[in-house]
C-alpha cells in the first residue's frame, strides 16, 4: 500500500517529516578532474564547501534521509530551493525532472531484487549543474559502485567530461536496474503460471493479484522517468551538452523497452485470471460428472431392487425360480446401458485423462 | 448519487437555489500588511468596504451558502460577475479556474474524513486578485485554521507576500486534505480485502462497489483541480507573480501524485471482484464435493443392500450363514475403494486445508 | 435502436425525406426590439418577409417537419444552404456547429422526461445571425416557453441583447434540460440496483442493458455538444460578441459537468452486473448447500437401515433386542455429527442469514 | 478472415496478382460537358485517348480487377503512378487520400446487403482530377447508376460542375450505402438479442461473434474514410475546388456520425455475451432447484420407509394397528414442511415464471 | 518471455554482450553500379575499405553477431557511434529509425514462420547512408536474396537508384514478411477456434493464451516499425531522396495495414474466451440436466417401493391382489409426468441436440 510522508495540510511549503525509519545519512564526496580523483566520507560538512569551490567535477552521494540537519546543511552549500528539498525528503515523490536555477532535479524511483525475488523501490534524487552532481537515496546500498569504479580509471570518458555526463551514467546506471528485476519477475510469472493451471486456490489468486500490483509499482515507476529523461533529451535544460544529449536518448530508449516488457507481463498475468477460472470450473465440471455417473447407474438400480423388497403378496415373480437371475442381468444391462451412453457423450475415462491432461501436456 | 442545485431550465443565467439544506452564511474577515493584523467576524457586510479599500491584503471568508442576501452583498462589493456567483452557489460544480476582469475564480472539491473513516466531498471557492481573497466555504469547519495561525505570526511569508501567495496557501491545503483521506481508504481497503476473502456475500461486493464509488468521487474531485492549477502555473493569469508560481507547481505535482495513487487504489478495488468471483465458486466447489463423494460412497453401498433385501424365493446366498459377513466385506472394500479414488484425485482432506487456507495463510 | 431518415444512396446532396410519423409544421415568430415586441402564430409565410426586413431581433421557431413547402420556403426566406437544410430536416444529425455565408447553424440534441420517466431525445436545430434566430423542433412542445416569457418581459437582458444572446438562451435551455433528465435516471438506478440485489432474473438484467442504451444515447446527444459550444467559445464565429462568448463559456460547463455526471452512472450501471453475477451465483451455491446437507445426512442413514432390510438368515443381531434402539442411537449420532461438521463449515443457518443479509441489510 | 492479394515478399513495388476470383474486367466511359452527354462501353482502350483530350468532363468506370493488360492501357492513359496502380489493384487496401503529381486517388471501401442481409465489402478505388475521374470497382455492380441517371438530366448541376464535384457525387454514393447496411444489422441484431434470451446455445454464441466480426469490418471500412475525406475537406488537394469542399464536410459528417452508429451497435453486441451468461447460469440455477427440490423431500421419506422396511423382531410399531397410518402422515407433514420451507425461499413455482418471464415479457 | 542481452547496470554506454547461442558471423558485399556487380564473401575485412571508397552502392550484410572482433571492424571502417553499436548488437531492440552524423539507423524486427507454422521473430538492423547499406542479421537466412536476383539485373530500378532505394527494398522486404506469418495465423486460429468449440480443457484456453502472446509480439514488432518508417517518409533524414520518399510511404501503408489485422486477431482471440466459457458452461449445464433427470424420476419411485417394502402389519393393501399392479401403473404415471414436465421444458432430447448443434452445425 502507498505510503507517503507528509506533512499535517496547511503546513508552511517545504516542511518535511522524516520517515520514522529512514536511515541515517552518510554523505561521501567523489571530486575528480582529468588528472586527479579524491574520495571522501564527509563528517564536517564545511568540507564541502571547500570541494564545491575547487575547478573540477564533484558529486556528493547523500545515503539516508534520517538527519535533517545534515541534509539542511547540504541545501545550504548548493542553494537547494525548498520546494526541491521537501521534493528530495518527502519520499516517494512522482519521478520528474524540475529545472531550477542553479541546477536540474531529476526524482527517480530505482528497483532492486531484494530477497526472494522480493522487488524493492526506493526513491534516488539526482540534482546537477555543470560542476557538480548531488545524489540522495533513501538507502543506503552499492548499486553506484561500478560509476566509481570508472571514476578512479584514468583516461575514462567520466574522467574527461563534465558533471552532466556523470549525471547520465547515475540515471542510465538507475534505468537499467529495471532488466535484473524483470528478469525476476519473469521466472516468478512462469512459477505463478504453472501453479495456477495445477493448483488453483484463491490464494494463487492472491499472488496472482500482488504480481499485478508489483508490475503496477514498475510502471508507476519507469513511465514518468520516461518523460523526465524526454525533457533532458529535448533539450529544455542548459546543464545538459549537447553529446551528452545523446546519450540520454539511449537511457529513453531503454525506458521505452522496460516500459513494453512490463506491460507485456501486465497482459499475460491478466490472462492468468481467465486461465483460473478456466481450471477451476474444469474441476467443478469433472466433480459434476462423477456425481452424475454413479446416481445415475446406481439409482435406477436401487429402484429395481426396491420393488422387488416390496411385501405384496400379489407378486407372483417372486416364487420364479428364474426371475432373480433374470433381474441380476437386467440390472446389469440397464447398467451397461447407462455407461454406454456416457462412454458415448465422453464423460467416461475422458474426466481423467482432461484433469492429467492439464497437470502435465500443458508443461511443454 | 449525484445531486446538484439547479434552477429549472430557461432561467436567467446567474439564477441560483441555495440547498435546502446549505448552512447559515458566517462571514469572517482577516486584514494584514507586514505589521499589522486584524481579524473580525463580519455581521455588518459595510465594513468589509473599509478593509477593501485599505492598503494590505484581505482575505474573506463565508462559510455557509444559505444566505441569499448575505452573499449578494459580497457580490457587489467584490464585483463578482453572475456567472462567477453561480459557479459559487449552485455547488457542486466542476474544479476549473476561471478569469474575469478583477479577479482569479478557482472552483475546488476539498475532502475530509468524517466519522467512521467516510469521506466527504465539499466545495470551496476562492476569488482572488492581487489584494483580496474571498473563499466560499459550503460546509462551516476549521480547515485553513493553520494558515490563519501563519498569518497572525509576524514574519512569515504570508505576512510578506501579496493575496496571491495566500490563495496558493489556501489551495496547497485544499489540495493537501486528499492526503490523510486516501491514508484512511487504504486502511478501509485493507479491512474489504480480507472481509472479501473470508466472508464473500452480495453485501462485501455491495461495499466493494461503494469503495469504487467513492474512489471515483475523490477523481472527479482532484483531477480536473490538476488542470486548474496548471493553468495558474503555466502563467495565463495575471493575478499570480512569478515566484508563487513555482510554488504551484509543487501543488501540482501533489494533484498528480494524489491522482495516481487514486488509480492504483481503483485497480486494487476492480481486482477485488475477480477475488470475490474466486473465493465464491471455490466454496461452492468443495459443496459438491462434499455431495459428491458422499452420494458416491453410499449410494451403491444402498444398492447392495436393496439387493438383499428382495424378497425372491429363489436367492440361496440368503441362506448361507458367511454371506452376511462376506457382503459387509465387499462393502467395506468398495468404500474403501471409493475414497482411495477421491484420496488420489486430491478431494479429502484437501477440502478443508483449501478451505483454511483461504482463511488464514492470506493474511501474511 | 438507432432510426436515421436517410435518402436512397446516390440522391442530390440536399434531398430530404419527411419521416412519416413526422408532426405538422407550425411556425410561430416573436420579433422585438428593446420598445416593442410582437408574437404572431404565421400561417402566410410572406409574412415573415416582413418580419425580416425590419429592425430589431426576429425569433421563427417551426415546431414538427412534416410540411416540405413550409420548410422550404423558410429555407428561401433566410437563404439556408440545402446541405444546411438537409441537416436541420434529415434528423436525426451529429450535434455541431456550422458557419456559413449568412448564419451559424448549430445543431443539438434535446431531452425530454418522458411518462414513465422516459428519457425521450429530439433534434433541435437554432439557426442564427445577429439580427434573427430560426429555430426547428423535430416535435411541438413547450420547453422555450420561460425564454418567451423573459422576452415579453420589458427591461430583460433579452430584450436589451441582439439575436447572439437570444441564441445563447435557448442553447442554454436545451442543455439545461439534461439536469431533470439525469436526476431521473438518478432514481431509477437506485430503484433498479435494489432489483438487482433482491430479484435478479435476466429480465432485470435486461433494464440493466436497457439502462446501458438510454446513458449511451445521452452521452451521443451531450457530448458533441460540448464541442459544438467550445467552437463558439473560442470566438471561431463571427456572430457571436464578445460579451455573449462568457455566457457560452457557462453552457460549456454545463455541458462538461453532465458529461461527467453521465459517466458515472455508465460505471454505475457496468457494475450492476458484477452485482447480478454475484446474487444469483450466491444464490445457487445456497440451493446447493440445501442439497449437499439434506444428501449427506439422509443417504447415509438410509444405506444403514438398508443394512438391515435385508433378508439374510444369519444376521443375529436382528434378534437382539437392544440392537433395534442402538441402530436408532447410531443414526440420531451419525446425522448429529453430519449437522456439526456442517455448523463448522458455517454452512448451516448462514445460508439463509446470507441470503436474508442481501435483501434487508443492503438497503441502508 | 482477412485475405489480401500480396506479392511474394521482395518483389519490386508496384508488382500486382490478380486474385484468382476477380471478375473480368470491364470498362465504360460517360464524357459529359453542359450540353452534351456521350455514354461508350469500351473495348477499344486507344478510344479513351480521343475522351481524355476532349473539353469536358470524363468518367471511366472499371468493373472487376481480372485483366491485367486492360488495367496497365488505362494507367498508361491516365499516367498511374506504380505504388498507386498497386494500391487499386492489391484489393483490399486500407481507405485513404494520396495526391500524385496529376490526380488525387481515394480508395474507399464500399458496403452492400447481399442475400440474407449479409453484408458485403469490396473496394472502389476513385482517382480524379480536374477533367476526369477513374473508378475502379472490384465487382461489377450497379451502385452508380443513380449519378449516371443525374449526369444523363440536362441541367443538373451535376452537368454544371467539373470533375471534382463528380467524384464527391461518388464518393458520397459510396459512404451513404453504408446506412442500408447499418438498418439491416439493425434488424439482424435484434432478432439475435431475442435468441440469446431464448435460446442460449454455444451456436448463438457463434453469431454473437460473427456479429461482432462484422460490425468490426464495417468500422474498420468506415473509420479511415473519415479521415481521407477531411483531408479533401481540409484543402489538402488542388484537385477539390472551394464550393466541392463544403460538400465534403457533408459526407465528413455522414461518415463519423455511421461510425458513431456503429459504435453503439458494437457496445449492444458486447453486452449480448452478458445477457446470455446471465440466461445461461439463470436456467443451470433452475435445474439445480428442480434436482434440490426432488431430492430434499424424497431422500428423508425413502429413508424414513427403509426404517420400517427393517427386519429387526424388537420393533414393537411394526404391530399396532395405527402406527402405519401415523407414519403416513408423519410423511406428508414432512413433505408438506418442505414445500413450505422452498416456497417461504420462493424457490416454488417462481423457477417456472422466472423461466417464462424470460422468455415472454422481455419482448416488449 | 522477453530475454534482452544486457550488460550489467552501471557499465559503460556501449558496452555489448554476445548472446551465448549467437550465431558466427559471416559478412558478405556486393558493390554495383549501373553497368557493374561484384559480389563477395569478405573474410579479410580490410577488402571492406575499398569496396567503400569506390565510386557506387555498397551493401555489406552481416548474418549472426556472435563474433564481437568482425563487428568492431566493420563499425570502425563505416564510423558506427557506439550507442548505435549497442543497439544493433545488444538485441532485441525496440524498432526505431536514429539519425547519425554520417548514417540513418533502422531498427526492424523481421518474422519467419518457422516450422509447425510457428513464428519466429529477429533483429535486423539497417544502417544506410547515400552511398551505402550496411545490414545487421540476428540469424543467418535467405530473406534477401530476391533483392539480391534483382541487382544482379541489369537495367533494373535498384541499378540505377541510390544506396536509399536499396535500403527501401530491404526494409519493405522485411515489412512484407510479416504476410505470409499472419496468413499462417489465420489458418492456426481457425483451428484454434474450432478446437474451442469442440474440446474445451484449460490446454485449449493455454493455447489461447499463447496466440495473444504471439498476437502482441508482433504487434510489438510492427507498431513502432509504423513510427519509424512514418519518420523518414516526413523527410526527417538526409539520407532519404525525394522519390524514395514515396516508396516508404507505400511501406507506411503496409505497416498501419498489419497493424490492423493483427488488431482483428486479437480481438477474435479474446472473443475465443468468452466462448470457451460458453462450451463449458453449457457442458455443465448438459451434466446436470442429466444427474436431475435421473433423480428426478427415480427418487420418488424409489420411495413408493420403500413404502410397500414396510413390515407393518397392519398395511391391508399388501393382501388385496390388484395393488400391486395398481402401484405399478401409478409407478409408471409418476415417471411419464416428470418426463412430460421435462421434456416441457426442453430439457430432453434437446440436451443431445444442443450438444451436437455446438460440434457440427457451427462448422458451416
Amino acid at each position: 500500500m502507498f505510503k507517503k510522508q507528509h506533512p499535517p495540510p496547511g503546513s508552511r511549503p517545504g516542511t518535511y517529516v522524516p520517515s520514522p525509519d529512514a536511515s541515517a545519512s552518510v554523505v561521501t564526496a567523489i571530486w575528480y578532474t582529468v588528472d586527479e580523483v579524491e574520495t571522501a566520507k564527509i563528517s564536517d560538512l564545511s568540507e564541502l564547501n571547500r570541494y564545491r569551490d575547487q575547478e573540477g567535477v564533484l558529486w556528493v552521494d547523500v545515503q539516508g534521509l534520517r538527519d535533517v540537519g545534515v541534509i539542511e546543511r547540504i541545501a545550504q552549500t548548493f542553494s537547494i530551493h525548498p520546494l526541491a528539498l521537501e521534493d528530495v525528503v518527502n519520499v516517494p515523490q512522482r519521478p520528474k525532472t524540475e529545472t531550477y536555477d542553479e541546477h536540474e532535479l531529476y526524482i527517480s524511483r530505482m528497483v532492486k531484487l531484494g530477497e526472494q525475488r522480493k522487488v524493492e523501490i526506493e526513491q534516488v534524487a539526482v540534482l546537477f549543474s555543470r560542476e557538480y552532481v548531488v545524489t540522495f537515496q533513501e538507502q543506503p546500498g552499492d548499486v553506484f559502485d561500478p560509476v566509481r569504479e570508472r571514476i578512479r580509471q584514468r583516461g575514462s570518458r567520466l574522467r574527461e567530461s563534465g558533471a552532466d555526463y556523470l549525471a547520465y551514467r547515475i540515471i542510465d546506471t538507475i534505468i537499467d536496474h529495471y532488466y535484473p528485476a524483470i528478469d525476476g519477475i519473469s521466472e516468478a510469472l512462469e512459477a505463478l503460471e504453472s501453479r495456477v493451471m495445477n493448483h488453483p486456490t484463491p490464494r494463487t489468486l492472491g499472488e496472482v493479484n500482488r504480481m499485478k500490483q508489483t508490475l503496477l509499482d514498475l510502471r508507476r515507476g519507469i513511465w514518468p522517468q520516461r518523460d523526465a529523461i524526454n525533457a533532458l533529451v529535448r533539450g529544455d535544460s542548459e546543464y545538459v551538452s549537447e553529446p551528452v544529449r545523446m546519450y540520454f536518448r539511449d537511457s529513453y530508449d531503454h525506458a521505452v523497452q522496460i516500459t513494453e516488457v512490463i506491460e507485456t507481463y501486465r497482459e499475460i498475468t491478466a490472462g492468468l485470471f481467465n486461465t483460473y477460472l478456466s481450471v477451476v470450473s474444469n474441476r467443478m465440471n469433472e466433480v459434476m460428472k462423477v456425481l452424475t455417473i454413479m446416481a445415475s447407474i446406481f439409482i435406477p438400480l436401487t429402484f429395481m431392487a426396491g420393488i422387488y423388497g416390496m411385501n405384496f403378496e400379489g407378486m407372483p415373480e417372486l416364487r420364479m425360480w428364474w426371475s432373480y437371475p433374470l433381474l441380476l442381468m437386467l440390472m446389469a444391462i440397464v447398467a451397461g446401458g447407462m455407461l454406454m451412453y456416457f462412454r458415448r457423450k465422453g464423460w467416461l475415462g475422458n474426466a481423467d485423462a482432461e484433469q492429467d491432461g492439464d497437470v502435465t501436456k500443458n508443461q511443454d
